[in-house]
């Protein structure tokens, strides 16, 4: 009974032997991640394009459903708003025309479908699927839709409006409103950007070579954004920024987070189903991938339907509490766990302290300048941007640098959901196209050995009468029909071969498609007075053409190993070789 | 000069060596497939919803197209109107809800746009897109049409109205209808529904069992539709069938086929673009099978690219002469081979034999009552219906068979275009689930021998700090985290293990994902103390990853054989298994 209890609730697992010094830790933890999370949770919800308590709301029982539900032991994995996710709600919702109460109502919605989705894929164990986002359409994903959050806040810095969810829109709006753009505001965010540059690169260097310790120093690059709020908040008291027609953020709803219900409108959430896929997919990719890093650290492991069931939890606690789509944050994690927080309680714990947050601090909130938020925004954001890795994915690979600039360049100029199908669609054609044509190789034997090599890489000994031909890939419909015309064209140009050995040891599957086709090759072979042989087939692969009806038609035989198809079809030219 | 003119058409090189014997038969060939084309031309006509001059227009210009521009010399393939794109044309356009010559218009448009894809997949080479057909999507394709194909001809053997392009529409459709079916009309259709049976099955038999050669006998089953033709037009002259309410064929406009030039209105042509591109495809998968059995018989090979741009300029023809879609014929092509006809002058012949067909008796088809043709489509299709191989699919890969069965109802129950695009996303769905949890092997050394093969298959010597793993599967985006789930598990249960070799034989790509992953598990494995290393890498894989800057970074060895492996890290273990 318990023991099944603690496998539906992971956190039950967490009290076995949890210590007052190991609570010390995760609180620690749990204080630095909430003074991240306070300036991160309103300036995600303004990227969202929602009041500031939708922010703070998904970063109180979100928290506390992931902790119970989907939390690894070991593994102290920071929830809440992330910079991509609110931009990929902000432009899920905008080409709905909504505005206000509407607005926020839709992004409930859209955050309960993320929430159902995420658990219905843990429960059919549908995990694998976020397999299919290749690293380089995850690498050219972040970097655009880091570039794109950059460019949607230049607005919030300028104090105009420009609306628009790719750079084609951006920036003809941006340009346009530039002469209208407000002093004071101008003066505030850029003020904020070149503070927060100075914190998180400069200052922490120049701390260390005057002494301090390395983590020390780094407290500055962590806690700048929270250092240029409070900075900014004194300076919008003092001087009355607002009444000077400095956008802020405005008064923040203190009310505790209350069981909200999202709209159920079918229409709605039909329409908001394809963004919640996406948003779904992205948020769990970007979650398991913390995870696994930070499990890794601790040599912890990580169960990947555990994690999306979590995942599914912490969104459905967001639908129902006010909040926005919410996944794990690399940065709030990093800092749990440097600073020694290594269970769920971190989570728990933050949840509290957030509640302190909205309740003690949101009269004071009020004055936040939003082109400070948009400040921190575009610092944070930027870090994100890694263009090396386009040259080095290119350099290693054409295909896979395609497909990232391609998932870059469509986030970018068409907005990040076509963006990620793109990337999506454009991996799978070009992996199909590559093995579409796979390297068949045709071998002959090492002298002095029992090996087979490539002819065209190593001196090899060929027979007269028996082709062997290595094929390195497996055979399945795209590479069927080619298989086909490759054999045709080798045999045709070697008039004295009686025997054909397909040397199997690089194919793991055959499928349909290549059974059809291996029957056909037989056939045309044996009117051709070749006959088909195999070798070294996998032991799943022969399991498998064994309970086809394959074998009732195939003459050919199937050898343990390319030399023992020689020594039996052609063995003085064997003999010869290895003696050699 | 001329070397160039005879690569741009191919039907000049048929012209040296073309002599008086070759002649013969090609005309020969040409006669029986007009005989066997002038049914089928009305037939298909009709199933598109098209006037019975469309299916005989189609049978002329593309014919001569064809033949100058894409056939392979020796290999005698007869194009014109096809049943499945008969069928694919009438469930593209019904939906837009035309009738007259609207409809007609729209149908050269989407022809039009079949030619244009064609020719311009063959321009770009990429006639290995036709590959994501796979096998058993095909099968399921064919079957599910030929069944939807004969349902949709009942209406015209009962004599009454009933529309619908899958079954849930068409079957309740027909069964309201039932109570209003027309005698004479369902009388004039049974009876040749039953005719036909008896003409190709048991007809055929006992004229072989009488002594008659076999292919003689075959021509009762080659020539029943025409014989059902003729007795039909017969009896509807005699009885005047047509004033009895039984529907007939009516005038046909026994014009030449002249230029017309398909509507060219953008916002019908965007409409039409996703049906065209599924009827290209499907057009040019079936004409290149067909093409390529037929070639294997002559010994000859089929180019793809130059095989694409043919279909693509008869579908251009039919498109500027009041056709319809067309591509080749299997049952049309197989009585031209069997009958000698080996070069593409029988399509030259056969496309004049058409126009005699066109001009002259088009007065006598008047009378043809519609349900004669619809016997004749119902009893063709019926032979493509192959439900064996749906088992045989499934008993050899339930993968493979869940997308044959998945096609097969799509296109039963949601249409021709769903079910097709049904079948290729879940192929390649399955495909990827597939990968993505590739074999991984513990192998172990074979006494005796160098050779490492699995260790729950064999009774082979393993290392205690050597563990060597055998990966069946190329490294790629479904399977890299896969990957290192599975070796933290492996290495995890192995305390004692100093050593990983992964032996990379099955591997024959390492995308940039899977590098990211082999550098992630590399770090991991090196900070648990335990070294990676690789062997058997095969030479492109190696190659790229030379090319990265992986090496920079691995501490471990690549190794040419995992023996060689095995003796450096654990001389004594390898020596031990190899004199035992």
């Amino acid at each position: 009974m318990l023991s099944s209890l603690q496998r539906a609730l992971p956190l039950l697992a967490t009290w076995r032997g949890y210590d007052r010094r190991q609570a010390g830790h995760d609180l620690l933890g749990a204080l630095l991640v909430s003074l991240l999370l306070t300036p991160q949770a309103l300036a995600y919800a303004q990227l969202a394009g929602l009041p500031a308590e939708a922010g703070l709301f998904a970063s109180i029982l979100p928290l506390l459903a992931y902790a119970l539900f989907g939390a690894s032991p070991g593994v102290a994995l920071a929830v809440g708003p992330v910079a991509i996710l609110a931009l990929m709600t902000a432009s899920a919702l905008q080409p709905l025309g909504l505005s206000g109460a509407a607005y926020g109502a839709a992004a409930l919605s859209l955050t309960l479908l993320v929430g159902l989705l995420l658990a219905l894929l843990a429960l059919l164990r549908l995990g694998f699927l976020a397999n299919f986002l290749s690293h380089p359409v995850i690498a050219g994903f972040v970097s655009g839709s880091a570039l794109l959050i950059a460019a949607s806040q230049v607005r919030h810095l300028l104090g105009v409006s420009a609306e628009g969810h790719n750079l084609p829109q951006l920036f003809p709006a941006l340009w346009a409103q530039l002469p209208a753009s407000h002093g004071p505001t101008l003066a505030v965010g850029l003020g904020s950007v070149l503070l927060l540059v100075l914190l998180r690169g400069p200052l922490p260097r120049l701390l260390q070579r005057l002494g301090l310790k390395p983590s020390r120093a780094q407290l500055s690059n962590r806690l700048a954004p929270l250092l240029v709020v409070g900075l900014a908040l004194l300076l919008s008291a003092l001087l009355q920024l607002d009444s000077q027609g400095v956008r802020v953020v405005g008064a923040v709803t203190a009310h505790l987070p209350g069981f909200s219900l999202p709209s159920f409108n079918p229409a709605l959430l039909l329409d908001l189903l394809p963004s919640a896929a996406l948003i779904a997919l992205v948020g769990f990719v970007e979650s398991i991938s913390i995870a696994q890093s930070l499990a890794a650290r601790q040599r912890q492991s990580v169960q990947p339907d555990r994690e999306l069931f979590g995942q599914g939890a912490a969104n459905l606690a967001a639908a129902f509490s006010g909040g926005l789509p919410v996944a794990a944050s690399f940065s709030r994690s990093a800092i749990a766990v440097d600073s020694g927080a290594r269970t769920p309680m971190v989570g728990v714990f933050t949840a509290a302290l957030m509640l302190l947050v909205l309740v003690l601090l949101t009269p004071l909130l009020r004055l936040l300048p939003q082109a400070v938020l948009a400040a921190s925004i575009i610092v944070a954001v930027l870090g994100l941007i890694d263009l090396r890795s386009l040259w080095r994915t290119w350099r290693y690979a054409w295909q896979d640098g395609v497909a990232q600039a391609a998932t870059l360049l469509g986030v970018l100029l068409v907005g990040v959901e076509p963006g990620i199908v793109i990337g999506v669609a454009l991996s799978l054609l070009l992996f199909l196209w590559r093995t579409s044509r796979p390297h068949i190789a045709v071998v002959g034997q090492l002298p002095g050995s029992e090996h087979f090599r490539n002819i065209e890489r190593y001196a090899v000994v060929q027979s007269e009468t028996v082709l062997s031909l290595r094929v390195d890939e497996s055979l399945y419909f795209p590479n069927a029909r080619y298989l086909e015309e490759r054999i045709a064209e080798l045999v045709a140009a070697r008039p004295a071969v009686r025997h054909l050995v397909l040397m199997c040891s690089g194919v793991n599957l055959i499928d349909a498609s290549a059974l059809d086709s291996l029957e056909t090759i037989d056939a045309r072979l044996h009117s051709a007075g070749v006959q088909l042989h195999l070798s070294e087939v996998k032991g799943p692969v022969l399991d498998r053409l064994k309970r086809s009806d394959f074998f009732q038609r195939f003459a050919g035989q199937v050898f343990v190993s390319q030399y023992a198809a020689l020594c039996q079809l052609d063995p003085q030219t064997a003999q010869q070789a290895l003696s050699r």
